[in-house]
């Protein structure tokens, strides 16, 4: 699906079933951790009027999906509780990151370093990495939108049937904004194949908890 | 005005309109800053559902701000570049930090570290840095509003005298929040209170820049 190099597992869905208020309040994280970082490029974008702007408005779609799945914690009396740790989306970062570093020659050691010394080609990296955790949460939506659907929780499957939808355009979204800020398509999709090839590899080794990404 | 101890230095506002132009720029940069400072804290409120929720409406409405001024700029031609070094909020931050530690003993040298070492107490700080930040706004926004007007900028004054009234909505807001989370107003008063005569001591020491918190 999309540019994943590497299906889910089919536990995934059998555990994140299982534990469905622990992946409801991984996924309020996850939008409010796609919100901030969506503003967190915008700022280092002042350079592409464009991308500062769509942006700042996926950072708002991202909010209102936050504020609905509180929404549905609250229906179902869950606390949001505190961020579980990410492995996937660290792990994720920490790939491109080392491959960034291998390929530009540029240390990657210090996280103001990389912004100052990679520029546009770091913003690339970080827009690449987004397009692949939004492509990651729309296979998990269609799976828990059809397994939900299954189940007989009609409207719970018709939200993660929406999400999947708004993900899958987030992911268009954030290739497109590399696309612009790279100047370049070939090299975007090449780079955006290496980065697929690390998700996969982070995919099969985690071993599927209830979580978005688990 | 509301907390502030120190009333801006004439001077300012003179600079200010001497150049409008870094002025819209520095206050389109502060309204995306106030929304990931407030996603940034409402990501540590979990424990506290009101406050999650109060702090993503603050966010979404810094955004619309960010919008606003953004299409100011385009249609005065200036691009909005990179963010300028804002020592105010960096010297805010530093001075409560500061105190905080000498208060509570704990160590403020790692921030990871102040969150999990400070936890509530640390929270209540951050809100309390973000009210003052906030009161200073208004502060500057009225500054702008009555000079703008004088000047025959009716469409422009008009903008912060909207903004003036919102920044005082928020600085009423994070002291509240504040306030929930301490569980106790008289502290919650007090310390602000103290970090409100170090905001009027960096105020004094800045030089009245054509900045926002200049």
């Amino acid at each position: 699906m999309l540019c994943l190099t590497e299906p889910t597992d089919a536990r995934w869905i059998e555990r994140a079933l299982g534990d469905l208020d622990a992946v409801l309040v991984d996924h309020a994280h996850c939008e409010m951790k796609a919100a901030s970082n969506a503003l967190s490029l915008a700022a280092r974008s002042a350079a592409f009027p464009g991308v500062v702007r769509a942006l700042v408005a996926l950072a708002e779609e991202e909010l209102s999906h936050f504020r609905r799945v509180l929404d549905e914690l609250d229906r179902r009396g869950i606390a949001l509780g505190h961020p579980p740790v990410d492995p996937y989306a660290v792990d994720l970062r920490k790939a491109a990151s080392k491959t960034f570093s291998e390929r530009s020659g540029r240390s990657t050691t210090a996280r103001a370093e990389r912004w100052r010394a990679g520029g546009a080609a770091w913003l690339v990296e970080r827009l690449l990495v987004g397009a692949l955790i939004e492509a990651r949460s729309c296979e998990r939506f269609r799976l828990l939108a059809d397994a939900l659907r299954v189940r007989g929780e009609g409207e719970l499957a018709a939200f993660y049937e929406e999400l999947f939808a708004c993900e899958a355009r987030h992911f268009r979204l954030l290739v497109d904004l590399a696309t612009e800020v790279a100047g370049d398509g070939d090299s975007v999709r090449a780079r955006l194949g290496e980065i697929s090839r690390s998700e996969g590899e982070i995919v099969r080794r985690l071993d599927g908890t209830a979580a978005i990404h688990g």
